[in-house]
């Protein structure tokens, strides 16, 4: 059967490329839209989209659940009253699937009870690259065996922070399952200051930072007379329509609240 | 408490890694070794290794099982009598961590139930180095979420076959994981017959030979936007140490045959 | 000084990019546009670039050189009609920038021998991805020293030929410069067909089609105990940019043709 | 005509390859070895060759000269009297081809003249890795057209140094090339301390240390749209050979002394 979809933040680059991705896709229907202010009567008249792209949009949840029955609410707005609205469709009997953060640990409770008692399923995902979670979960997993673990992530000249998110939470996850130690010989010594990296429990993160690129991480885990490479390459925002896709097949299936694409996959 | 281990096949090139491996290990002790001939007294008769790896050597496992009273034995000989040697370790109570192939299907049968009966550990492992195990289970979980594939495989130019066993046994773990479906453009055409690779079920794979080259292979995912890739370097026989040194501790802690580290692991 | 720019093509996907490229580049200045057709009297007009793109649009090259003077005619345009204006441009003493196929090795005599006669520069080139020209020089040179050489491309799955015109241009800037012999163990076999790729004068090429990539090759040169891998990634159409402004800037201080970015890089 | 070699320190590690090289090249003949002590008859008694590697062993270079008329002496010692020998056999018209390093200016220089005066060849090469070689070559090259590079060596994590002596070549070589000038975005901000890796007059260079590996390094080359790579690996001993061979072949037809492999190749 297909599922009825309607997407929240439309007029957003990730939102753009969830209402492409929703059209195209045979096992699911762009019912229609949500906005917080009038931008005409369907997507079509935003300008942003061809004429055939006809769903039509509607400032207020309810009247939207009314008049086109979605399955599913995909919410890929910022983060500020996405926790009332999330609330609101699953009162309304509509599915959300979150693309935001901005929940607090409150918050989030009470939203898992709520989708608990309802038996309504919920997908709140700060991350829909799957490839990316992927690679967080091998490296996660790798790390018992090959305890000797180093980041690199390479990303685009104009990122301001370094390490990234991604490898932030890449040595997080990692440091949970290995044994904290310093790697590298105990005598070593930096001819050259940074040039062994940032030391993250004593795993150590590269950031690499060139014109030309977008977005890559490879976690490299070194064993005697052996070397286990996980490397993901994001080359667009389209890396994370396959989560949303995943997302929205699994939140008709499940009964609860889902918090991170991770505990979906694998 | 440390773990008494006796190695059969000391004398052969992964034999002899493993006692180093072994002997290195501080929850280990090398208590002897099972050899098929006459070699000398001890380890360091044979000129293979230094004077001070003083483990005596026993042509009957009996004799060697009543004076060194080993936890394990591991057995890195070639396929023939592999059988009757499991079989008889298990019979007086010794642990065996076997890495040769060489059993029929009768005999696995058989030294399963033998296994499960007398609650005593074995595991028998064609492929040790637990990198290459990582990288096939990883690639079988991802191809789950991202079913386009290709798999490229590097190595020596003496190699004689391609693709290698590797990279059939990837192919034949991800197969059972992804939808059939050909790759590529449906009007794809080489130019130059053999371009796109060979085709298993649909999956290309490529098979590199140059020299200087050990041992490589990487599996490439691709989806929307983003590539996945899991790549593992063996660039010595000291990669299936882990796994050895993995197996042995497992060993003493399971109470049934395991075939496969890939059961282990993960 | 500042260096006067025409672009003939800049409603194309190339010239759209080239239009900003000059735009932001400080040693230009954008003076005009030659468009075969009516499109509004400034770039803006054509609602594809912003209000402040005011550069004015000729039809007739001669009114263009007239009334804006440029230094350099970049041409984008598609292979009609190309000779003509190279031709028209040179007789105008505009140095013409040529990133379009389609001449005739006669036109191409010709315009070369009028260049010289008119001491006047003009650079043609059917590839402005410099780092792409970078490659294919390294392996050439490269191969002489490790003339065992195996090339890898990876392109996205809509692609209909294999191998890509890169490889095969690399492979024959490389069959230039080695022995020709065949790679592999002479008593190599394929249990798959197809593994070992194609086979171009004995070197091999592998093709990778998978959804998500966009431009990819590696050049790997094998020796005893080392490798050599030259690798180049093309993320989008920005990669030609470098190339286009190296030609402007190169075109300026030359006084003959030149063909292909290589006679002007390394 | 073949080339007939002697060798200083064929018993070394170095030696030792070198040893099997000579014999396994067929333009080649390994007519003697010096060594600066008695070590028995022929390189056979000293057992670290097969009994059929039967080539005589001297203590004084004058007495090998005459009784095997070498034309080329491969010397694979220690810095010390490297000097000296390398004198004398100029002096006896062997042309030397020499891995160590351990010579002063003023002896280089001497040297130098010496080999110009009597038009004889000898080759000084602190690295032998060709592959090594081309990567700094490359990169040079490449960095004029895409000048903003990052380094990323790799080692196993026994290496004391931080970042390795063939990445700060590296680093210098393109230093010369490109303009000086940070990377990055100006406002860019490590949140952990050493993320971005050692800074080479603006450039940033990054040291991996992991069991398993052994001598890696990539050149990352980004550009607008873009990245070239340019990657060495060393597997083993074996990849100096190249170098060696290179070496022997290049000292017979060139008439002075040549300081580095770079100034052959390419």
């Amino acid at each position: 059967m297909t599922i009825r979809v309607a997407i929240a933040g439309a007029r957003g680059k990730m939102g753009q490329e969830a209402v492409h991705t929703v059209m195209k896709n045979e096992e699911m229907e762009l019912v229609s839209v949500l906005d917080y202010k009038e931008i005409g009567k369907t997507l079509a008249d935003t300008n942003l989209f061809p004429s055939s792209y006809d769903a039509p949009v509607y400032t207020e949840l309810e009247t939207l659940h009314k008049e086109t029955k979605p399955d599913v609410l995909v919410d890929l707005t910022s983060p500020e009253a996405v926790y009332e609205r999330t609330k609101k469709a699953l009162e309304l009997n509509i599915r959300p699937v979150v693309g935001t953060t901005g929940f607090s640990d409150e918050e989030l409770d009470e939203l898992t009870q709520y989708a608990k008692d309802r038996k309504i399923g919920c997908i709140i995902a700060p991350n829909f690259a799957v490839g990316a979670v992927l690679m967080m979960k091998f490296a996660e997993q790798a790390a018992k065996y090959l305890p000797d673990v180093e980041i690199i992530e390479m990303h685009h000249d104009q990122k301001l922070d370094a390490p990234s998110g991604t490898a932030m939470k890449t040595a997080h996850l990692i440091s949970d399952q290995r044994p904290v130690h310093e790697q590298g010989h105990v005598r070593e010594k930096e001819t050259l200051k940074g040039a062994r990296g940032a030391n993250y429990d004593g795993m150590r993160i590269h950031s690499v930072r060139l014109p030309g690129l977008v977005a890559h991480q490879q976690v490299l885990l070194g064993g005697e007379g052996q070397l286990l490479t996980i490397r993901h390459d994001s080359f667009n925002r389209g890396s994370f329509m396959s989560g949303v896709v995943l997302s929205i097949k699994t939140v008709m299936e499940t009964e609860e609240l889902i918090y991170g694409l991770e505990h979906i996959i694998g």
